[in-house]
C-alpha cells in the first residue's frame, strides 16, 4: 500500500509518496498548488505535475496510492469543493481517498507526531497554531499584511522600505538598508542623483514609485537585506529584526498553553537571526519542554496525515525516517534542527 | 480679460474663469483630471468636461482666457509632457499660456496670499509643505499609505479595520468601530454567526476576505465610521484620531520654520474632531501669528496664480472675494473657517 501527501502552496507543490511503512519512496515538485491565489487551471497543474513526479520517482502509479492527502491554506472553504483536483486524478486512475487539510497542521505534523504541541510559521506571512489530538485548536494572526502577519517577511520588507524612504526623506538615521533597498528596486545611477523641483531627493521620488510598482506583498523581497544589515551591524536592520521576533513571540504566547514540540517553518524563522534567537530563547524561558523544530515543508506532514487517515499507526522513528529520505532545499536548510 | 484654474484631482475636477479683477464668473466641474492615476482619455475628459462647464456658466469661449493654471499631484513630471491636454485645448480654440503647478501650492493659494506660509493636506492621503515667494521649498510625507500618510484617512480607516479585526480574534478591547466596520464591508446576518473550523469567528474570516478584496486605499472609507464612534465616546475610535492628529502635527512640524498662515484641506482635517482640534491647539501653542483657514479646493488657488502669471497683483481682498463667490461643496463645508 502507498500513500501520498501534497503540500500545495501559493508558490510551488511538493509531493512525497511513501509506503505503509513509512519509507519515502518517491518526491515530486510542481508549480503553484492554491487555486484560490493562482486560478483553478494553475494550480490543477502544480498539483498533478508534483503527484506525477512523485509516481515516475517510484515507478508507481495512481492506481496503487491508497490515500491523498492535500495540505492548503484556507482548506476550510475548500473541503466540500474539491471536484477541481478529484475529478482529474480519478482521470488519472486514483480510486482511493482524498482528504484537504490545513497547510499548518501538515507543517506541524513535518516536525512533530506529539498530539499536543505547536505550530509557528514566519515568512511571506506570520501565524501560530496549537495542535491537540491531531487537529488544530487554535489559530493566531495569519491575517495577511494589510491587518496582520505581524514580525512576518512583508513585516520586515515593509520596515526596510519605510527605513530607506525616511533617510532620503531626512526624517530616519542613516542605515545601510538605504542603499541596499535602492539597489534591490532598480534606484540606481545618475537620473537618481540630486534634487527634484519640489526639494526632495529624486531617488526618493524614485523609489516610492518603485514601491508602488510592485504587489505589496513583494515588499517581503527585501527581508533578506535586513539579514544582511543587521549581521553588518547596521543598528536599524537589528531593532527591525528584534521587533519582528518579540511580534512572533507574542503571536504564539496567543495560542500557547500546555508545553509541547514546537515546529517552526518559513524563510525568516528558519534563517539564523533575531527572529530565531528570540522564539527560541521565549521557549526556553517559558518551560524545558518544548523543543524547537525547523521544518522546511509540509510535505512530509502531509504524508504523515494520510498514513494516519489509512488507519496506520505513526512514531518519532516514523517521522525521522521519512524526513531523513527527503531531499533539502538545499545545504543551507537543514531538514531538522533540534 | 479672463484666467482659468483647474483643480485637477484624482477623483474629481474642478474649474474657475475669473476676471483679470479677481471675479469668478464661471464654475464648472468634471470627473478625474489626474492622467497618471486615471489615463489620458478620462483625464482628458475630466478637465476639458470642467473647464468647458465653466465657460459655458459664463457664456464665453476658451479663445477670451489669456491663461490656464491646472494644479495637479505629481505636477513636475508633466511640467514638460503637458501635449495631452494642451493639443486638444488649442483645438477648442485656446490661444493662451497654458501651466501647471502643484495641487499643495494651488491649495494654499486658494486660502492665502502671504509669501510665507503653510498647506496641510489631510484627507485620503496626508503631506504638509511650506511656501515661500509663491512657491514650495519643503515637502513632509504625502508618500502614499504604504510607506506615508501617517494620520491620513486611510491611516485611521486600516486602524479601524485592524481594530475589529483584533476585537473579533480576541486580542483587542470591544470597540464601537467592530459591527461599524462589518456593515460597511458587508459581513452581516447569520451566515457569519458562530465559529468555523479553525475556531474563528466566521465574522472575522469574512471580514478579512473583505478587506483583501478592495483596493488597500479604500479603507479610508472607513475614516467617517472612526468620528461616529468617537462623537460617541468609544475610547478605541478617539485613541485612533488622537494619534491620527499627532502624526499630523508631526508631520506639519517638519516644514514648519517662520510663522505664517496654514492653510489645511482634506476630509479629515476639515471635520471637526481630534486631528484638527490637535492641529489647531499646536499653531496656538507655538505662535500667536499662525492664522488657520479651512479650504475644500484647489480651484480659488489655481485661478489666483493664473492672474498672477498674467501680471496681476493679487491680494487679501481679490481671494476673500473670489472665495465668496465660489460655490462651496455643501452646508456642512463651510468655504472658510477663520
Amino acid at each position: 500500500m502507498l500513500v501520498m501527501g501534497v503540500d500545495a502552496g501559493g508558490t510551488s507543490t511538493r509531493a512525497l509518496l511513501a509506503t505503509a511503512a513509512g519509507d519515502g519512496v518517491g518526491f515530486g515538485s510542481g508549480g503553484s498548488g492554491n487555486p484560490t491565489s493562482s486560478g483553478i487551471p494553475i494550480a490543477l497543474a502544480g498539483v498533478r505535475g508534483a503527484i506525477s513526479d512523485a509516481l515516475a520517482h517510484a515507478g508507481a502509479s495512481l492506481g496503487d496510492v491508497a490515500g491523498i492527502v492535500i495540505a492548503m491554506a484556507g482548506h476550510d472553504a475548500r473541503g466540500g469543493v474539491s471536484d477541481w483536483i478529484l475529478e482529474p486524478l480519478k482521470e488519472d486512475g486514483f480510486t482511493g481517498a482524498l482528504t484537504f487539510e490545513s497547510d499548518l497542521l501538515a507543517m506541524y505534523s513535518s516536525g512533530a507526531v506529539a498530539p499536543v504541541g505547536y505550530g509557528v510559521v514566519c515568512g511571506t506571512g506570520a501565524s501560530a497554531v496549537r495542535v491537540e489530538g491531531g487537529r488544530i485548536v487554535a489559530t493566531a494572526d495569519g491575517l495577511g499584511w494589510l491587518v496582520g502577519d505581524r514580525g512576518s517577511g512583508f513585516w520586515i520588507g515593509r520596515a526596510a522600505a519605510a527605513a530607506a524612504v525616511d533617510e532620503l526623506d531626512g526624517v530616519g538615521p542613516a542605515t545601510a538598508l538605504t542603499p541596499a533597498v535602492l539597489r534591490a528596486a532598480g534606484v540606481l545611477g545618475e537620473h537618481s542623483e540630486g534634487r527634484g523641483a519640489d526639494g526632495r531627493p529624486r531617488a526618493l521620488e524614485q523609489l516610492v514609485r518603485a514601491l508602488y510598482g510592485r504587489r505589496p506583498v513583494q515588499l517581503s523581497e527585501f527581508a533578506p537585506l535586513v539579514f544582511d544589515a543587521a549581521d553588518a551591524q547596521d543598528p536599524v536592520a537589528a531593532r527591525i529584526l528584534t521587533e519582528a521576533g518579540e511580534q512572533l513571540v507574542r503571536t504564539f504566547e496567543l495560542v500557547r498553553e500546555e508545553p509541547g514540540p514546537v515546529v517552526a517553518g518559513g524563510s525568516i524563522v528558519s534563517r539564523s537571526g533575531p527572529p530565531q534567537q528570540l522564539l527560541r530563547a521565549h521557549l526556553a524561558a517559558v518551560s524545558e519542554d518544548q523543543p524547537f523544530v525547523l521544518v522546511d515543508s509540509g510535505a512530509v506532514g502531509a504524508t504523515m496525515l494520510a498514513l494516519r487517515h489509512a488507519g496506520i499507526d505513526v512514531d518519532e522513528a516514523m517521522l525521522a525516517r521519512m524526513r531523513a529520505g527527503v531531499p533539502g532545499r538545499g545545504a543551507g536548510s537543514p531538514g531538522c534542527t533540534p
